[in-house]
């Protein structure tokens, strides 16, 4: 933008934010400038303080701004059921999609020796404390359906035996809705063998 | 988001971007949060810097940070030409896409009585100053193809009439490219009314 330099190092900084190049870049710089100044600087202010002061809960690893977070502080939910997941958005997808009231653990990433994220990376020590504790009696396996997240799975259900915690895994097949002609090979293949009695 | 208030806060505050909901709002967030905690930073201080200290050119009204723009300021560019525009994103995609170098005035809007948008709302006090010195031999107006960009472009050429300068508008017909099966009627009516000797 010629002019001001303000305005170009805000159109620059924009571009940070996933799928936002210089065209939409400029576009929101616009929009904020012209229609939005107090909500410019109420943003400036949100993203200042999420990027200073949110952490990790030292309990569940999830994001938050106290040492525990609000969910692990909740005397609502069942410290019986701990679900496993690989990022704080799965946890959020959870969350949103269902009813589940348990706690959760979150890996922060998934197995992957070759980029340095092996069991300390990913908590597993902590993990493996919480499973000693003797609270919990179901660990829900909910990595992603990828090659790293089943090998993270294998991983955590080997843990849960060890302590002696039963282990679930989220149910695989045709996603509902799904037409099966569009439905990939692997997934048809694995619910046709996993089909069940109705 | 379960667990962080400061997180909420920003997704909500991210919403206040153009074509931004609540589920882009929750992926910049995470993305920023996951990997871009540098970049989140100085989005925050680019906002804020920009929010506060943005105002309008005295001269051209453009944004500016100073009292006077760089496009203003600038002893390269030719001040017998001076080309109007409706907003500050109108002259940036005239600054991109032509190598037009002489000087801006900006409108922030259009001739709209019922919005409360008059001569004044749109500068044309300055802009009638500005002719009156006599230093601007050519005037382009350069508004929007639109009913009130149509009104004010008539306005203007009434101005620059009355101040003795040459007005000019943009060539309207065929984009180019563009198929003429697909072009609107009135375009391809006026684009036909107005054909040129080749």
């Amino acid at each position: 933008m010629p002019g001001s330099r303000l305005l170009d190092e805000l159109m620059d900084a924009l571009r940070c934010l996933p799928g936002v190049g210089a065209k939409s870049a400029q576009r929101m710089a616009f929009h904020l400038l012209e229609r939005e100044r107090t909500g410019g600087r109420r943003l400036a202010g949100a993203l200042d303080a999420a990027m200073q002061r949110i952490g990790n809960c030292s309990r569940c690893r999830n994001f938050s701004e106290d040492p525990v977070c609000a969910l692990c502080a909740s005397a609502t939910r069942d410290a019986a059921v701990l679900c496993v997941v690989e990022s704080p958005s799965d946890l959020a997808a959870i969350e949103q999609a269902t009813d589940y009231r348990g706690h959760y653990f979150v890996l922060l990433g998934h197995l992957s020796p070759l980029d340095g994220m092996g069991p300390a990376e990913l908590g597993l020590d902590l993990l493996a404390r919480r499973l000693d504790e003797g609270e919990v009696g179901e660990m829900i396996i909910a990595t992603n359906s990828t090659v790293e997240g089943q090998a993270t799975a294998h991983y955590l259900a080997q843990m849960a035996e060890n302590a002696g915690v039963r282990a679930t895994h989220l149910a695989q097949g045709v996603p509902l809705g799904g037409e099966l002609e569009y439905v990939d090979r692997s997934t048809l293949a694995h619910a046709f063998g996993s089909r069940q009695s109705v």
